[in-house]
């Protein structure tokens, strides 16, 4: 049975999904890097960016999973650009040549465009429909296999507050962010629909699993 | 070299340390026992209401280092008692004869009053000083031996922010509560004060030691 998975979003101990600022320059605002070094120090995420070396423990197995048994992403806007993407007519996200996704992506945005064929696979589809909606365009791309719910923070709250998500993957990034997006406002008693595994790595983040309850 | 020491202080998964909507039925508000199961569930914890049985594994070891070493305990008012204790002549805390102190307790409040003494050694203070000038009597108090600031979220918020906490262990419990006080405010980058050590409990909650950097 197909899945709507959520795969290492990370968040700060304070709950940010990202920070405040957001720009082309800054693509997660005052946060920096701070919520994605532990990836860029695994293999995975060296590879990623054509570098050698990286580690080998459980960040790294675990961020192999991202693109496991996937045939589709949804995003939203803040994750495909920075805030006025939607102006700039030759914007194409932020992946250039090094496109992660090899699948149909979704991007909800009210800006509509004509689908863009990028390398390896990957083609964005920009939609305004609502997340159930897209959800059902997703999985019929995805012919079978799960589709994964990229973010950014309003997009996967969107999900979350729906219902809609099988299985999730927070990584808790011990920094306090102190603002930018936060992910569990409006999500009260959610834990209740979830069974939840908590895996530390000695990187210093949790891994935290949100299974839904059968 | 006495240390300031946050003890077993429970917060959600979005950093809440208490609910909302606090009273004399409702100590935790709208949080009721969430943030405290884990507690309860253990030996320390059943011993201390007086019932048999408990868990024995990672949470009761390091609930019984509670006051290992402590000669003091400082808690703010909104941990002595429900909002209004103040205007309540006979209120005398939630621990009746339960006191699990053992100790003087220095209570930050502006509506002071004469020293109360308690069974088992336990005697509030009630001071309007400021945290520096609390812990200062505190230490002395003390007579060498740790301080124990007790919460409640304001007061550690503020302890904090003035550097003023050697060693915090803090318990993040698997719940959403979506509302109340949540400790991180304000303290944007606090991590970098700190090494911390997160282990994660076969009850679903995480301890963290936060250990002030040499």
């Amino acid at each position: 049975m197909a899945q709507t998975r959520v795969q290492h979003f990370s968040i700060s101990l304070d709950g940010f999904g990202t920070g405040e600022g957001l720009s082309q320059e800054a693509p997660f605002g005052h946060a920096g890097q701070k919520l994605h070094q532990w990836m860029f120090a695994t293999r995975w995420g060296k590879t990623m960016f054509g570098q050698a070396g990286g580690t080998r423990g459980v960040d790294d197995a675990i961020l192999r999973t991202f693109d496991v048994g996937i045939g589709a992403e949804i995003m939203g806007s803040n994750k495909f650009g920075y805030p006025g993407w939607q102006d700039d007519a030759g914007w194409d996200g932020w992946w250039g040549e090094d496109q992660p996704f090899h699948t149909p992506v979704f991007v909800m945005t009210r800006h509509k465009r004509a689908p863009l064929a990028m390398e390896g696979g990957t083609t964005f589809h920009f939609t305004d429909a609502p997340p159930a909606e897209v959800l059902a365009m997703a999985k019929e791309a995805a012919g079978g296999r799960d589709v994964r719910i990229g973010g950014g923070v309003r997009t996967l709250r969107a999900f979350l507050a729906e219902g809609l998500i099988d299985h999730m993957h927070l990584v808790q990034v011990p920094v306090v962010l102190g603002r930018g997006q936060r992910l569990w406002d409006g999500l009260e008693g959610i834990e209740q629909r979830y069974d939840i595994e908590l895996t530390p790595s000695p990187s210093g983040v949790v891994h935290m699993m949100f299974t839904r309850k059968g």
